[in-house]
């Protein structure tokens, strides 16, 4: 992994000097002395900055949990838009029609199994995936049938599969996620979790269990978002712990493994979200825009600390710094915090429709989404060509460890719509090796934020975001 | 730490030596070399075997939880006296008269605390206290006072402290246990667990809430035995995971916090428990005993994997091996499978006081109850004139890192009463640094049990019983 991976780096750096020794003209200028200098009292500022940290402490202990559509999530709206206020930025709320599911009550045990004593059934952990329909109300009490993926799946057929319920007992490559590339486990880790439920009800199963995707060893079950096919029959879905996991497959390999499964989620009738948005005006280019974003709802098992708490703090904190140092940015930076990040996307979605005949004006935008460990540097999405004229950022990054930078084809959800319209897209690059063993579960709480490590991702962004938005030349798009 | 330790290490190896020269005869004869040779067989055979994690993996996943009282605890009786007779061994249950105490619901919400959102409350991560009484059947609502200890509660005084449910949020020592002090951290931080109840309610305090002892970092409480005091009034008492402590101590610098509790657990009447007790019986000495055991109760939250089907297991195993290797020990090894270490501890208990006119023929005796990680070699309570007996055991056991030896005054729950009354007393010593994160906890399950460990700790059990019942010369006590 090292060697891919360090090569890797090297082929972005020689990217980097050979686009910048190409430039046919002069070397054009980036940055003033000024702003370099700014840039990095900025992140001074950043580093030293307990401002971000009590905003995150806020979103979690004293808001909470803030799944789209909850009491809890419009509260976050009020509260993020007052603090933006009191900065005396410009703050204006979109308005969204976002979905609005509940959880409910969750449970499960094992009621018959090789070995089981009377009258005793088995706790499993399980948590329903979000947009999952309900059991019925006495619960759903059938057989499971294990499956690896698909293929098992489809190999077992209608006559094996009709009736019961699918656990995909798919893993989670903790190793992987554990070397550094847990975005990367995570997206294989997925699959299940988002169509599963329509791969087994197509095969007649009455319920849909997966292996949690992440790598909790705690007995903690990682929600997430799931999908139904309007053509295929909806069934409920939950995510059960990897101990649980392991436990069903050792059982069902002894014999039949029934169990009692009881979701009560509802779907609600949509309502009424927000996306906050507040402008720190450009001093030049008042209407060209570099955003700086977080997610603001959460799921609702945690507190939503790392995901994303932290995305929205060090956001809010690029503004706040920026009127204690009395700098001022030539172009917009606005502060976005995204609504319905987790079950739905409409706020990211909102955002690049109404703004689709402004996206030109989209100088940059940047999410954080990622949680707050260490940063390495920053994701790009955009046209390799654009790499050399972040030299300058990632050279003053580099001074606390985050002089990294490497392409991918997307970097956040949210402005995942704007990237997909060639918006230069950016998002911090984070040591992500413990981010997915709490990712989605009852521990995103905040005592996994690093007060450190948080200010050193609040001077990426800062840092980051303040560099565009003072940068010279157009970006090649 | 690395250095006090090492020092320990060496005084006691020079112990060791020098009683070893003050013997004032010759060199006494410990061992036949036939008996060495059969030592390092039953290490290796130890070492390649399954047996022990199969009958971990049982009565974790096939039979479960284990609390004393429940249906599972009397499986697993039976289960295990099944096996033991399987074996051929002389198998007696010890009926014991157990206290049956079954968890119920248990729920917490803050609902009153700076900042929420309207309409809703802040869950609380929390789990009863093995023996706690029920809240009243609609909760307890009231709020929350936080302390760090005894001084801190009794500084507060009746004033304060009245009406109010006292949290201790003492904390347990992560680094000492990482440092591989797990047990002295444990024994810390135990102390409001156990007691603080009475604490709180001589304050006049309805309810008590411990920060979990223990090293989860994962949204997990950690269950135990807690004591009332009869002349004081008896109060709910539950313990509430890291993050929720973290959180209410957050909260509770703000302002007032108001909690709704509510416990539903029931102290059912004293109910009828087994010992199991399998004797193999020795070729020579065979009134002569050297017990082996472990305890089959287990706390209700995870399966009892770690805490302690391995103990039992590796006990199990120990005669399995003799019998698989045609080996006969002089003195006969005597298999115990403990009830109620957890909570009460009547099995250890009933057994001594029983067997009080026959301690003298307990030539040793050896418990395994501290998880199953890497052995590094055994605890003894005994008279340190004793140790170089072991000599010949620990040489042995260093060929699989297993070579040192540790006085200390108490090495087991259950034999304990036995070591109080002068029987030399064992335990194999582990690498504790990760025991205590899921202790007590519902992640106690099959999967944190490492299959090559568990054989190592087979092996220790093994070498260790096997040598002491072969050892040709009595013991210093």
């Amino acid at each position: 992994m090292k060697i891919k991976f360090i090569c890797l780096i090297a082929c972005l750096v020689i990217v980097s000097i050979q686009s910048y020794a190409q430039q046919p003209t002069a070397t054009p200028v980036l940055y003033s002395e000024k702003t370099l200098k700014e840039m990095r009292q900025l992140q001074k500022s950043a580093l030293n900055s307990d401002y971000a940290y009590r905003q995150t402490a806020y979103l979690t202990n004293n808001i909470g949990a803030r799944l789209t559509g909850s009491p809890q999530a419009q509260r976050a709206v009020e509260y993020v838009a007052d603090e933006m206020r009191k900065l005396g930025l410009e703050v204006s709320l979109q308005k969204l029609i976002v979905p609005h599911w509940v959880r409910g009550e969750e449970r499960g045990e094992l009621v018959e199994f090789a070995g089981m004593a009377k009258g005793t059934t088995q706790k499993i952990v399980l948590t329903a995936l979000g947009g999952s329909i309900a059991t019925a109300p006495e619960g759903l009490t059938t057989e499971i049938v294990v499956v690896g993926n698909s293929d098992e799946l489809n190999a077992l057929g209608r006559e094996k599969v009709q009736g019961k319920i699918v656990l995909f007992n798919n893993k989670f490559d903790q190793a992987m996620a554990e070397s550094g590339f847990g975005g990367a486990a995570y997206g294989l880790a997925g699959i299940y979790r988002r169509q599963g439920a329509i791969e087994a009800a197509r095969l007649g199963a009455v319920g849909v269990l997966v292996r949690s995707v992440g790598g909790s060893q705690n007995r903690l079950a990682h929600t997430g978002g799931m999908r139904y096919d309007e053509s295929v029959k909806k069934i409920p879905a939950a995510a059960v712990s990897f101990e649980d996991a392991e436990m069903i497959d050792y059982l069902a390999k002894q014999g039949k493994v029934r169990i009692k499964l009881l979701l009560t989620p509802q779907t609600l009738p949509d309502t009424t979200g927000y996306n906050v948005i507040a402008d720190l005006k450009g001093s030049e280019k008042p209407d060209e825009i570099v955003i700086v974003s977080g997610h603001l709802d959460s799921w609702d098992l945690g507190t939503g600390a790392l995901d994303d708490a932290v995305g929205v703090a060090v956001s809010m904190q690029v503004p706040y710094l920026l009127k204690q140092l009395k700098f001022k940015p030539k172009k917009t930076i606005r502060f976005v915090a995204w609504m319905n990040e987790e079950n739905g996307l409409v706020g990211g979605r909102t955002y690049a429709q109404e703004q689709d005949s402004n996206l030109q004006k989209h100088f940059a935008v940047i999410e954080s989404d990622l949680g707050a460990s260490h940063p390495l540097g920053f994701y790009f999405a955009g046209k390799p060509e654009a790499l050399p004229y972040f030299a300058p950022i990632s050279k003053i990054l580099s001074e606390q460890g985050a002089g990294l930078s490497q392409i991918q084809p997307g970097v956040g959800a949210d402005i995942g719509p704007m990237t997909a319209k060639g918006v230069p897209s950016f998002a911090p690059w984070f040591d992500t090796r413990t981010y997915f063993n709490y990712h989605h579960t009852a521990a995103d709480t905040l005592d996994k934020v690093n007060p450190k490590e948080l200010a050193e991702n609040g001077a990426v962004m800062a840092v980051l975001a303040y560099g565009l938005a003072n940068l010279e030349q157009p970006l090649p798009r």
